[in-house]
């Protein structure tokens, strides 16, 4: 009943964009080998052989193991679309064999419990990140048995994940816990349609179902006792069928959500979606930066409250982006509804891709949404520099599994035919259909589809909010008139005898727009971020001078579209008639207002790509006048 | 060598005006009468009599000391505005008979530790606020020996004050630790000059001095070790003579630099008051909100970092601004300079007095300056109405000791002759010299200062930094020449032999004016607030509807002075020419700009008097055209 799209494997989609897919190649050439060098460098890889010792150094750590799993997770798919690549498989090859080589007799594997603590295996599963590990080694093997068709590390995975089934669920006997971090959920759900071992989808909704009920696990039966706050932080709060706002963790929060959806898919379960969609627009209609950005506070990397925006400490963790991508794809496979894909695209095109570096090794674990004050912002302790690596190196480590993914957003595959959620140049080859975009999105919006398969299928093609419904289609040329449109959940339908060598034209208005924020965003009120299709504009020092924050914008002046300086060929920046408030007084706190107004052209360049050239200022909101 | 002016005893000046006058009287109607009922209520007054035994009702609080001795201290005051109340004479002689008795043989006088924990006195200074507690019973010790003339509470608190001189120093069997909570070491230096007796400076000094010292008592000598950011967040972090920046809880650093200021004055330590001073500078320059409000964030109750200033978030307790309004006097009083009356005034006539309501009785502890999205406020647990009495009921008690007092900080004794501070109306009688101020401040920049004593002697009188410098002065009807003026640090010298009957005006130029803040505060970019004379203006949805956070005002327009609706006789509103952005999309996040600008007059209240009519939306800061 509920279930509209397939995603595309990893392959079925060669894209040859200008944005996304150097992405894609960058995770190839730079952010996957400089991940692996880190992997080894740090010890995270060598812990597999277990041969760590008290008083040696590169102690392994709770989290270690994720880091490899997600690094590997991006070789395989990387293999995938790099088959050709003989030292990516026998580097993948090596890994892999090393951690199946760390499995337990039991089926548990983890580097940290068994050589730093092998007694406390499962006592502390608030923290620890047992459960977390495990799923992303899941989803690694996932990946590894789709890129090579060998079965050794799915089988192991497996192996764990009977192990887990004996240790949690229902049964007197087994612990009735659930994962401090969430993310073995979602994971599950992968295993059990890669091996069709439905066990896993049953465990994972015990895990899912099992959380926040009363007599909560974390609050009352283990020996630490847990606060309110500490189980909201972690979406503990309440059954997730109960839960209504967006808390805690960001992270967290997505891949629980994602997990969700996952469950409600493979069951069927509607009380479930309706949840996860409940969770979706508390996100997407209280919680969200314009950028996909989630997260509005340091502390906790949490949602904080309805409207709470702040620009200037937003945290908006990459990973917590990527999996907001992640899970508004779910929601938009199961419903079928743009509304999810326009999210998704907004997400994609901005705050999932700004923490990575056009050199593609260096990350922002955090994206402001401003950088004016420096002081604001970790106490001051931030930089806009990316830097290489982190302790915590989650967010570098998603990029590795997350840039191969990034063909497999732009389309999906319908029951009976397929569906271009985003333009975007490349290949399509998606099952028995095959298609040729060409395009120049996001800076452009019109694209044709080369029709390279035939047969009477439907082929859907989405409007995406931001174009205000202003879009063209012509079919071999013909326009279609609007009343002619079949139109469902913001996707046309073209539903035809299609024959090789058709031809699709769609032209969606692509236009600089003002963006205004809910006026309960206070931070925002009297200010105005700028989007042109699904990018939104991020104003620099380096374009602007170092009074940026003085500038605002006039509104009612046409915007120039400009080639970026010192960014990637066919970067489109916005050159816009605004002003400079010019004021004697720059250095007291509050002074009486004696600002001189003088025009200047402001200049902004897509959110993404900002923090690529000279460290400095940069703002998304500015005043208008 | 530095000490310029003596602040006036309670009592010698008796205000007359319509701002002020009434908040003295509400103290003596309302919130005295009413916190002693809550202290009797709660248990905290009976307390003393050291009854309590486990398992009985009412146990002990380790700060509730505090909160008497505060309401003592503020009932002592009062009874020097009020010398002919007997009931208040009986029940003050009632309560500080009651505290006296609870004094142990030793000198130990604290309710918490002598009935609920014995063993345990001063072992855990960080947290357990013992001497805290003590520096408030001494305050309230000087105000009763002042008030009363009685020496038994004084000769109490100086006993209990060897007794801690016995405990703590830098001698190897003393401990050498130092207060967790900040404020003992500024009422010992009370303590001092009532009692004439200099240990008391000493041992003030000797916590001030060990404050931060490495090794540090409480990072490394204490059992608990505490972080550095705990250590920060306490002012421990480093000695004080090197702290730049104003750091952790914002009640705690006032209390402590007041307490610096003390000892710099009484030890004519220069580099002590550089220390004081630049803390202040840090507050007043970098740190600060337009209303005098310090603690940006409500997370330790504690400054952030350097214009980080969030309006919706802001915590600005209001303990926190009366100590502010007490650490700008003193280095008032030692530097003669009127920055700092500045500062001072700027607190007393808005965040000092916002957190306390029209009716006396009832309390704010955060003071917003906004209130437009109530989820960013505690997650949604503030609203915006005063209430009666908290748990920790710190601000309410301050208020009944700030309000008698209010009167002293309007003028000053000088070397020779005195000081007008702010031309508020009332009768001064300043040692040998008084005076009748008549006036309609601060609604009103006139002023005259009716002579009524004979002498040579110097009248200095404030030039407030809001006039610009824009004022006149004529002594009987003849107006002085600029060029005439005597003017120092920004006062006014008028020395000249003086008779009865003499009469000054004074003229300062009192409009409204748009305030801009710093561009680093990026929250107020592209906004404005309003001040006219001292006061900072608030606009609230009572006056201006429920479409207040889409309202936004014209800079180059009039602005009308009316009388504003429901608030006290004489408040001035503020009527401007503003506008309000109706949008067809007002529930989206996020929407493509369509607003359409309707003018609308927006009307502005004194902040200082927000949130005594409907309860509902404030703004301080709103977007300019």
């Amino acid at each position: 009943m509920i279930h509209a799209y397939r995603t595309p494997s990893v392959g079925e989609i060669e894209l040859k964009d200008s944005f996304l897919a150097p992405r894609v190649e960058l995770g190839y050439t730079s952010t996957i080998p400089s991940s692996v060098k880190r992997c080894r460098e740090t010890g995270r890889i060598n812990a597999f052989t277990l041969a760590w010792k008290e008083g040696m150094p590169d102690k392994p750590h709770p989290f270690w193991d994720s880091d490899v799993a997600k690094v590997v997770e991006g070789m395989a798919y990387m293999l995938k679309l790099h088959p050709e690549d003989k030292k990516l498989r026998k580097e993948l090859d090596e890994i892999t064999d090393l951690i199946i080589s760390a499995q337990q007799k039991d089926g548990y594997l983890n580097t940290y419990y068994t050589t730093v603590d092998p007694e406390k295996r499962w006592t502390n599963i608030f923290d620890m990140h047992e459960l977390y590990c495990a799923g992303h080694l899941m989803e690694a093997a996932v990946a590894h048995f789709e890129a090579t068709g060998e079965r050794k590390f799915l089988d192991c995975m497996m192996r764990y994940a009977d192990y887990i089934d004996s240790c949690f669920g229902t049964e007197p006997e087994k612990k009735h816990a659930y994962p401090g971090h969430e993310e073995i959920e979602l994971a599950l759900c992968k295993l059990a349609r890669a091996s069709g071992n439905s066990r896993y989808l049953k465990l994972a909704r015990y895990f899912i179902d099992e959380r926040g009920k009363k007599p909560n696990y974390f609050s009352e039966k283990e020996e630490v006792h847990h606060s309110a706050a500490e189980l909201a932080a972690r979406q503990m709060h309440l059954p997730v069928r109960e839960q209504k706002d967006a808390v805690g963790h960001a992270v967290r929060a997505v891949y629980l959500y994602s997990g969700m959806a996952d469950i409600a898919e493979a069951f069927q379960d509607e009380s479930l979606l309706q949840a996860a969609v409940r969770l979706f627009d508390s996100i997407a209609e209280h919680r969200m930066y314009i950028t996909g950005g989630i997260g509005s506070t340091k502390a906790g990397e949490a949602f904080t409250g309805d409207y709470h925006l702040p620009n200037d400490t937003n945290y908006s963790e990459s990973c917590a982006s990527i999996g907001l991508a992640l899970f508004a794809r779910r929601l938009l496979n199961i419903t079928g509804d743009s509304r999810f894909a326009d999210v998704m695209e907004q997400v994609l095109y901005n705050g999932a891709l700004s923490g990575l570096s056009l050199s593609g090794d260096r990350f922002f674990y955090q994206n402001p949404m401003e950088y004016i004050n420096p002081s604001a912002r970790n106490g001051g302790n931030f930089v806009p520099v990316r830097i290489p690596w982190f302790d915590c190196s989650c967010c570098p480590t998603n990029y590795c599994r997350f840039l191969p993914q990034l063909g497999t957003f732009t389309w999906a595959e319908s029951e009976d035919g397929v569906v271009m959620h985003i333009p975007a140049a490349g290949s399509v080859r998606l099952g028995k259909y095959s298609f040729e975009v060409k395009s120049a999105y996001p800076y452009d919006g019109n694209a044709t589809i080369h029709v390279l398969c035939s047969g009477n299928f439907s082929l859907k093609i989405r409007i995406p909010a931001w174009s205000g419904n202003n879009y063209e289609i012509s079919v071999n040329g013909k326009q279609i008139p609007r009343q002619d449109f079949v139109m469902e959940k913001g996707y046309v339908i073209l539903h035809r005898p299609w024959k090789s060598g058709d031809e699709v034209k769609l032209s969606l208005s692509m236009k600089f727009t003002f963006m205004r924020a809910n006026s309960h965003i206070s931070c925002n009120a009297g200010k105005t971020a700028l989007m042109r299709g699904p990018l939104v504009y991020a104003f620099e020092e380096q374009d602007n001078g170092a009074d940026l924050p003085d500038m605002g914008l006039f509104l009612d002046q046409a915007i120039i579209s400009e080639p970026a300086e010192n960014l990637p060929e066919g970067t489109v920046s916005a050159h816009i008639q605004g002003f400079v408030c010019k004021s004697a007084n720059e250095s007291s706190l509050y002074a009486p207002w004696d600002c001189s107004v003088e025009k200047r052209t402001v200049i902004g360049i897509p959110y993404a790509l900002w923090g690529n050239r000279n460290p400095g200022k940069m703002a998304v909101w500015l005043p208008v006048r």
